[in-house]
């Protein structure tokens, strides 16, 4: 018999999940933003929620994406940095550690700015900073990338990424020193301690930063390193779900580094910056491309997260109703099934993730739609979805694709 | 404390649930059926969903009925021909393998009927074909079933199911040819060439095929094997639920077969078909009689799920309208616990079992009735039950009736 296979587009709405404010009457983000897109797309699907990992743990991004892949990361998780390593394309060796950093800024020990005012400078510059260094016949691989953000990878003998992080996770506290967790990786933790002095050494004065001061801008002087990890091999996505042809179109490292990992194909695409002014037209114009060659585009929208981390409601409302837009194409494309999730919430009075569950919608154009006509958190609680977990999204897509194979007969 | 354990009707309709379809005004053949039994047994009952085995898994027949009788089938399942004997009442011995058979019609080397016109010519005779064969000393045992449909039990030194099928699946294909998986399988793999060759040497000129054409009839010219197994012990039903008298009341042989296996005493119903045109009232009638001296009644339907796999909605509707009617008895045993849900969906615009969640009920005079008052896939989402798995349903009944254990004090 034969049965129509859909090709798939699953977009990620990073952080798109929120509390309740008075500042948007009561309503989160999502629920306040005007989206007729979302809400058309929703009435035409069936809608739910899920709680990405388990409830009560806020996902990190990597994790989420990890299970929303349909990958349990309590067991295939080994640190943020692989991530970000694959989604700059380093290529990582066996032994190689990695790590995600900031260029951050201190005053008087105290870090003041975990971001170092967004800090948009000469990509080159900031990776030259880092890249090359050698430490005690430890080499130093670095690439920068948007904002504040890049990766450090360490490479060389008896490397452990059993450490500890020297970012505070907030202002106002000083940068905690470098540690072993277990003997085996002290010299690790002095290697990267080294490197650190040795980078704010090379900030103190630099010409990048005096132009910064001058601007009245925050310098850049310190280098934050956290998810120090270790190369893992993950199972391949085209095999797990039977399914050729697996791309992602997303502008932001940590998400390429995701889809690389399980072995997408990552799109370049111009004007996607990974920040809330990426071009989400673009976006989907390069989805709808790919998807005449390929089954399965996983598309990453980043905005929402930021403007969460910030804790700007009106800023992230106004992010959603900018993806509605840029999503009017998707209405004309019935031959897909289409699906729509936050990895996680951000809620803008937390700034930062929390372990509140997800809306989700899957569109097909003979699923069992439901009675659902918004896409907001509490909308979809009447959803057919009911309440699931994040690494059951990726089966149900593939359910409504006609893409599972028959367990029995 | 004296607690009145409840009597139970637990009732699967093969192939209940489906996806909203323009021939049923955008209805499910559930939803499009006039089915005021079922409506008024959902109105006094808890309602939900299950998802049979887990999301985006196509449940097989087998594995779904293990599923709905609490059994983990990842755990229990081996394959679907010892489903099949044990229906027929083929006892089987350790050693033996058993596979599902269908006679088919193949022109010029590609299967143009995988079920030779559901043929139903005279069983005996179709058995006889195949029954006492012997090669290369292997013996075969052979018992045919309802239309096209048979088991064939190899019984000998030295078998392996580690052998793949010949069945295509697909009309328009040639027989794949029957293959070890394994080195020690080669025998068999052998064995089972030689046996459909020789039954094709038999069919030939055969009489019935004769006949059968001159009544513009596709003949029965080639056996298809699939669901290779090996014989396998599973825990007792009654010990497990610790409840005595438990039977079973279907006309097809898989779903006699499945509550064999778990030891079901299984009922002979006249008119009990597994098909289309079975006589539901008299499979109700033989129900309450059961229920009068057991305690636990499956009793089966088939119907849906051939109108599923033929891809007939009206037809599907109307048979469930059919199931509708001959459930009316129930209405007035209100001293049962009544469960009704199907083993997996069956839409039919894909003509194969889906993984969409099945619509649930559970009736029982003190249960916490719900808002539901329609039977139906979309319906029951506001159900007390919410949205469950497979193996939950059996545990979840046995709470109704009163029969579960405590944990703890």
């Amino acid at each position: 018999m034969f049965v129509l296979k859909k090709k798939i587009l699953f977009l990620i709405v990073d952080g798109l999940g929120d509390r309740p404010s008075a500042i948007l009457n009561d309503l989160t983000p999502l629920e306040y933003a005007e989206t007729p897109t979302l809400n058309a797309l929703a009435a035409r699907g069936i809608c739910g929620l899920h709680t990405t990992i388990a409830p009560g743990i806020p996902p990190g991004s990597d994790t989420a994406h990890l299970a929303l892949f349909g990958y349990n990361p309590h067991k295939y998780y080994t640190g943020r940095g692989v991530f970000e390593a694959a989604g700059l394309g380093i290529p990582l060796q066996p032994g190689d550690i990695a790590f995600r950093t900031n260029y951050a800024t201190i005053e008087d020990g105290i870090i003041v700015d975990r971001r170092a005012g967004r800090i948009r400078d000469d990509k080159d510059e900031l990776a030259r900073l880092v890249d090359g260094l050698h430490i005690d016949g430890i080499q130093a691989i670095f690439k920068h990338s948007v904002e504040h953000r890049g990766c450090l990878v360490l490479r060389g003998d008896s490397l452990s990424h059993q450490i500890t992080s020297n970012d505070p996770k907030r202002e106002g506290n000083p940068p905690p020193e470098i540690a072993a967790k277990e003997k085996s990786a002290e010299a690790s933790a002095q290697v990267l301690r080294k490197l650190i002095a040795k980078v704010e050494e090379r900030l103190q004065d630099h010409p990048l930063n005096k132009q910064r001061q001058a601007l009245g801008k925050l310098p850049a002087n310190t280098l934050l390193v956290r998810g120090a990890s270790s190369a893992v091999q993950l199972p391949n996505f085209e095999e797990r779900f039977a399914l050729k042809g697996a791309v992602c179109v997303a502008g932001f490292a940590l998400y390429k580094g995701a889809a690389a990992l399980v072995g997408m194909k990552v799109l370049y695409v111009p004007g996607a910056t990974g920040r809330v002014d990426s071009d989400l037209n673009a976006k989907i114009k390069a989805s709808f491309e790919a998807l005449e060659e390929n089954n399965f585009v996983f598309l990453h929208f980043k905005g929402a997260d930021n403007e969460g981390h910030d804790g700007n409601f009106l800023e992230k409302a106004a992010y959603l109703e900018k993806a509605d837009k840029a999503l009017e194409p998707v209405l004309g494309r019935d031959d897909l099934v289409f699906a729509l999730t936050g990895d996680h919430s951000t809620p803008c009075g937390i700034r930062d993730h929390s372990a509140d569950p997800n809306p989700l919608m899957a569109v097909s154009s003979d699923c069992l739609r439901d009675s659902v006509k918004e896409f907001g958190e509490r909308s979809v609680i009447a959803g057919g979805l009911g309440h699931i977990r994040g690494v059951d999204v990726m089966p149900i897509i593939m359910g409504l694709a006609n893409r599972t194979k028959k367990f029995g007969a």
